[in-house]
Parts: structure tokens; C-alpha cells; sequence
């Protein structure tokens, strides 16, 4: 079958009206009320200020033709192409082409945490700039290119700007990407290599968000594509492919468990979306499933508010080693709180001393160094199987979403085993034989 | 078609004879006198003293049939197992599997360097711990197995010791690995992290190396696997694996040049055995390649030897910032050269601001962050088109071969392209308008 391919009269950046090809997307249509609005560079409904969403016309794929032309696509996320806000020839086009990373099968780590089931870890860190960032950056340049953008932006504090700067390079796109001026050197220095203007905003992490704000509704931001604010709706659909691979690579089964983290909640909520939309495709088997979030007790609003039994939740002040999920007031909040209650989920968190222990346990179990995020999913995933909530007994996977490279400080405290001398008496007397 | 097993009796770790499966390998070849021993775990001939090969039984293969076998493999070397020294029902097994990287198509790093006749990056950086040492690690872990080891090791100054770790880590044998008890702190975090012991030896790395070969031949070595000691033969025919992946990733076609980096020159030859195989089974249409050898000034032995028109390497005192290449006295360096001359190519080096430049040259053409090894052979590329030596009308794969994460320090003069208060003034005022 011949992609979809959905033309929509839509303003460019540049205001003119031009056609856009994002293959199955139609429309933009807004969480909270429905209302719809053609495909563009808006992430905010004009009715009711909810966040908007891709809608896509998936109705005439055949199961079996689309399983076929999805198992025959690149070892990449273009793959799924069919199911993503991207034209039909993606792959073609220069991008870093992200994703098809390991879903190791944990046996080690399962006989420690007491599994039966089947433990996997999705394993992010292989991912060209080595976080889930890449997925969710790949789409929204897409977006940028189909919308006429020439600059891509963001704020970030860490992956994001190296995934923005990596992914612009690659396709010939200007990149400008605004972090805290105060950032610490080697993480500047990661965002810096891909010679994009990386510039070091003189305030905090709000201060650089408000003036991203601003710069996007100023003619000098006019051509700027900033892929976590105006092209927000494609860039989060780029989650949905970790939920596609995840069954696609258990051979097209849903996992009965899935322990994700939370950062502004948007990746466990599109997670959600691609398992809901794989089984309304027939590429699995509908069962339930229950999906559980993780955080950091030093940042951990959602987790809060999901134990008190409120539908919304109090921002706080993070203070924790898991920098990459430190959102206080996470956005889809919410909608994680509703899917945690929805599947049979929960959502739990730990603090930073369990996060280092959880890096060390998946490291010297599998050899996966992950970044702090995945301390916080490996260790929640120990918590909740001791305190009843996830069951050992069932298929899980967890995530780990970026790699331990990125934060070596969290196990700085790691090192030599023993010192000796270089001959065999010293290794004898060292205990080492 | 089945794969081929052949049984062979051999010495294992504790000296008793037992069968071992190592798939198409039937026996060791020593390089130099083509004396033959059985599979074992030992790498230098008893006759001459010269290294160690495996020798193959390819001639029950189909062209066809195996090019379709390897293509419904999985998307990791071991879709290569019937031309490797493993067993048939290897990818069962717990190990990292590594490979089937990205072969990235450079155009905008071939603009920069003026090639017109197809650029490629073959980025390595995409392995499970980021560099080449987990395809031959994953090599020599399968050969460790058959002969019975239960401690990897190895000893190292960097990417190796992360690999062995975490390779051992996930197939659950105990690892030991050697380094130098004065190395930086990063480096240590990155091996130690994996939880095996890590011995820190009182001297250099000369020092270490002696004490290895030390106690490989003491009983308190008994079932230890030392990964580029006594599994050497088996470790390096994982390099062979960037040859094939190289190929097909091209289309089975065989590239017209390589630029490939030069420690050991250990890759460089066994890349040049991986086409030759290709070939000679059929899997490639036979054209003559050039094979160009890459070194970083301050470790140059084979560059100058080249240049001198020697066939033998003097050995140097290594003084670069390229440090997984730093090996003064290169074992196969004749070998490097033979290859060199024989198929046109030629060897060369480039300083360390050259090597810097080129860091950042692919970083920002292409978004790839690789080690200084990878400023090694981009920086010769362009050198050697320069200099005329490399054709740039003709298809070109540049290797990178690890990951810039792990030589933060080359790039730490990068850094803020402007500094801006958080306002529409202040950024028109820096002219980012």
C-alpha cells in the first residue's frame, strides 16, 4: 500500500498558504475539548488553550500489508512511517534517523529484582546524540522542514540541545538553542561541538523559557522552529515509536507492564497513545496492559499527587541528581495521573541515593550504563515490585532514556577494586587469585 | 542452509580435551609459516612465533542462500555468524550484540572536503559502551565460552576496559581488568561503574601489559580469558565485521577507498580480510579498493615507515591527545603497510589541532560527536585529498570509531557563541536576529 499522503492548506512561517505533506496527519485537534485546527506551526487549542495533538487517517491500511511494509522499512523509526506525522519518504531525507535501539532481555537483572515474567530494558542510550531525544527531535525537524522553518531552537538544560544541535547539523538546518548561562562546563561543551549558536541565556531555566515565548511571537523569531513549544504537537508523537518497537521487537505483543519516567509526563502519555493505536490497527492482540511512572523524590509532583488521589498536581522545586526529569510542574501531569489509574498502573518514586544504587544494579547486571533517568525507572521498578504494585509475575519492560556518559558525577564515587604492585605476589596478597 | 559446526578436540582453560563449537573456524593459522594447531586459546605460532588466525571452511556455502540467510539476521553482527569464529545459535546467547552501526551518507561533510564520487561515516559511536572494542570483545567472550574462561580481562587504558566490563557484566562471567593506577578519575568511573574488579597496577601501562602476561602463564590464571592476549585470534575477526557491514550497507558492493584508523593496525587488517572473504565468496562483484591507514602525529610509527618506504615499524614514544591509538610499537604495522601498498592506498598522519579541527568539522557537517579517533581519519581524509593520494571522485568510507563523550577534553576550548539577557533587546543587540 501506497502511504497516505494528506495535502492541507496551512499558514507557513512565513505566512503564506502552502500545501503540507505529513503523510497520515490530517489535522491538529486539542486534548481537552476536541476542537480542530489544519496541520501547522501551533501547539495551543484556540478555543479552550488545552494542549493540540496530531489526528491521523489511518482507516484504509490492511493489517497484514501495513505489518509487512513496516517489518521491510529501515532499522530506524522511519519504519513506522505509516503511523508518523512525516511524509512517505522520510528516510530519505537527512535526519539522524533515531531509534530500533536494543530491548534487552534482562534475565540477570531479573533474577535480582525477583522477575518471572520477563524483564526487558528499551534501552535508549544507543540513539545517535544517546537519549530518547532523538526520537521526539527527528519529528519535529520534519515539521520544520514541511513548515519552510530554516532555524531549529530550543531551551534546554541537557539532551535536548545536543539532539537539536546533532539533528540541524545533519539536515542543513540553522541551529540557535538557549540554555542558563551558568551551565556546567562539560554539558556546554556537548551542546557547543555542533557549531550551532548555543547561547547562554543570564537568568534560570524559567527565565530562558519565558524569553523563548516571547522570541516566538516576534517577527525575530519568524522562520524559527523551537521543537518543544511551536512544533510541540510533532515533536511528542515521536514517542509514540518507542511503544511501536517495544511490541514490534516482543513480536508484536503488548507487554503486560511498563515502567516509564516522567519529565513533563509527555513521553508516558504517547507511549499510551501508540500501544492504544496499535491494537485499534490489529498489530496486537488487545490485553490489558498497565503503565507505571517513575520520578525522583526530589522531583516528584506527579508521584505525589497520584499517592494523595488528586487529578491535579502541585508543582514543586526540584532538588535531585535526575536533572533530565527535573520539571516541577509537568504538563501532562493529568493525563499521566489518568493513564496510571486508567491500566492499573501506579506511580512511585525514589530518592537520589536509590537512583545510584539502581545505576550501579543495571551496570553490573547487564552492562547497561544508563543515565540517572534510568536509576529512576530501574530503581521505582525494585520499589514497586517490594511494595506489591507491579507483578513479578508478568512481562515488564523498562525504560531507560538516556545514557550514563551524560552523568558521570551520580557514581563519581565509583572506582579501583584494589591497587597492587605488578607482580603475582601483590595480586596473590590482594585476594585476587 | 545449516551452519556449519565443527567439533575439534583442543586443550580448554583446565587442560582437559573437549569439543568445541566455533562454527566455520576449523583451526589456528600462524600469519607468518601457515603452521596449523587446533582451536585454542593461544595466539602465537609454536613453530615461528608469529600471530595466530583463524582459518575458515567457507566451501559449503551458496552465495545466494547465504546472502538471504544474513539478511533475515538480526540487526547486530551476528546476522554475520556463519563467517565468524561462533557458534550457529550465538545471538541466543547473553552478550551485548554489537554492530549493524549507521553508514551515514556525508553530503555535507563531501561539500566541505570537495568529494563528488559518494561520502560515507561508518559511526561506530552507536555500540552498546560507544566504541569498535564491542564487536571484537563480543568475539572473544563466544571464544572465551567454548574454552570454558569464567574471568574476561584485559588490560587497557580506556575503551576497552568499559567494554570488557560491561560485555562480561551481561553474559555473567566474573571480569577482571588491568590498568594504571594513576588514570583519570572520568576514565575509571566509565570501566568501574560495570562492577567487575578493576586493579589498579602501581606503574605504566608497559608495566601492566608485563604483569598480564605474567600471570597467563601462572596457575593463577587458570580460566581466564584475557581478551587481546590469549583470545587474541578470536577478538580480532570481530573487526572483520565492519567490512561486511560496510558492504552490504552499500548494497553489497564493495567501497572504492577507506580511510581506517591504525593502534594495533589489528582493524585495518582484518577489514581487509572481511572484503577479501566477501569476495572470494561471490557476496561482492571483485573491483580493486584502496585501503588508507589513518595516525595521529604523536604516535605516527606506521605513517613514517610508510612515508620511508620501510617495511618494518620503529617503534615510537606516543605524545597525542589521540590516546585509543597511542600504540608506540604496533603489532601488525608491516602488515598495515603490506595492505597499504598492495591495494594503492597509503598511510598519513595529522596533528592534534588537525585532529580537533576535524572533530569539529564532522560534528557540525554531519552531527556525528566522535573521539579524537575519529578527528584522526577525517583529518587525514582531508589531508590525504589535499596531498592528491585520495580520489574524491570515488566512493569513500571514513570510519569513526568511537565516541566524543569519552574525549570531552579535545573540544574544551568549545564553548557559548553569545552571552544575552533574557530579552528581545538583548538578543537583537547580539545580532542572533
Amino acid at each position: 500500500m501506497a502511504a497516505q499522503t494528506v495535502a492541507t492548506g496551512t499558514p507557513t512561517a512565513d505566512g503564506a498558504a502552502k500545501s503540507v505533506d505529513l503523510g497520515p496527519a490530517t489535522a491538529l485537534s486539542c486534548r481537552e475539548c476536541g476542537h480542530r485546527v489544519p496541520l501547522g506551526p501551533v501547539f495551543a487549542c484556540e478555543e479552550c488553550f488545552g494542549p493540540l495533538e496530531i489526528a491521523y487517517d489511518y482507516s484504509a491500511y490492511d493489517t497484514e500489508e501495513l505489518r509487512k511494509r513496516i517489518e521491510a522499512g529501515p532499522a530506524n523509526i522511519w519504519r513506522y512511517a505509516p503511523l508518523l506525522p512525516v511524509p512517505a519518504d522520510v528516510a530519505t531525507k537527512p535526519n539522524l534517523n533515531p531509534g530500533w535501539t536494543h530491548l534487552v532481555k534482562a534475565d540477570n537483572l531479573a533474577r535480582e529484582l525477583g522477575v518471572t515474567g520477563g524483564l526487558y530494558v528499551k534501552d535508549d542510550s544507543g540513539n545517535p546524540t544517546h537519549s530518547f531525544k532523538d526520537r521526539v527531535v527527528a519529528q519535529a525537524l520534519e515539521a520544520a522542514r514541511a513548515f519552510g522553518f530554516t532555524t531549529l531552537s530550543c531551551s534546554s538544560t541537557g539532551n535536548l540541545a545536543g539532539a537539536v544541535g546533532a539533528a540541524a547539523a545533519r539536515a542543513g538546518f540553522r541551529s540557535c538553542v538557549f540554555i542558563p548561562h551558568d551551565l556546567e562546563q562539560g554539558k556546554v561543551v556537548m551542546a557547543a561541538v555542533y557549531g550551532g549558536e548555543l547561547v547562554g541565556i543570564e537568568g534560570n531555566y524559567d527565565d530562558v523559557n519565558r524569553f523563548c515565548s516571547e522570541l516566538i511571537g516576534d517577527p525575530a523569531g519568524e522562520g524559527w522552529g523551537f521543537v518543544n513549544v511551536n512544533l510541540r504537537p510533532y515533536y511528542a508523537e515521536g514517542s509514540k515509536t518507542l511503544a511501536y518497537e517495544i511490541c514490534e521487537q516482543l513480536g508484536w505483543r503488548l507487554p503486560d507492564q511498563l515502567v516509564v519516567p516522567i519529565a513533563s509526563g509527555s513521553q508516558l502519555t504517547k507511549i499510551d497513545k501508540g500501544l492504544q493505536e496499535l491494537i485499534r490497527l490489529g498489530l496486537v492482540e488487545d490485553k490489558p496492559y498497565k503503565i507505571f511512572g517513575a520520578q525522583a523524590e526530589g522531583c516528584s509532583p506527579v508521584s505525589v499527587a497520584y499517592k494523595a488521589g488528586h487529578d491535579v498536581v502541585r508543582p514543586q522545586k526540584p532538588d535531585t541528581i535526575a536533572k533530565s526529569l527535573a520539571i516541577g510542574n509537568p504538563a501532562d501531569g493529568p493525563y499521566v495521573l489518568d493513564i496510571a489509574r486508567r491500566t492499573g498502573g501506579a506511580v512511585e518514586d525514589v530518592t537520589d541515593e536509590q537512583i545510584v544504587d539502581a545505576i550501579k544494579l543495571l551496570a553490573r547486571t547487564e552492562g547497561i550504563f544508563a543515565e540517572t533517568a534510568g536509576g529512576v525507572t530501574v530503581g521505582v521498578t525494585k520499589k514497586l515490585i517490594e511494595n506489591g504494585l507491579l507483578d513479578p509475575a508478568l512481562t515488564t519492560v523498562v525504560l531507560n532514556t538516556g545514557d550514563g556518559l551524560k552523568t558521570l558525577d551520580a557514581v563519581a564515587g565509583t572506582g579501583l577494586t584494589a591497587t597492587i604492585r605488578p607482580n603475582l605476589d601483590s595480586f596473590r596478597d590482594a585476594g585476587l587469585a
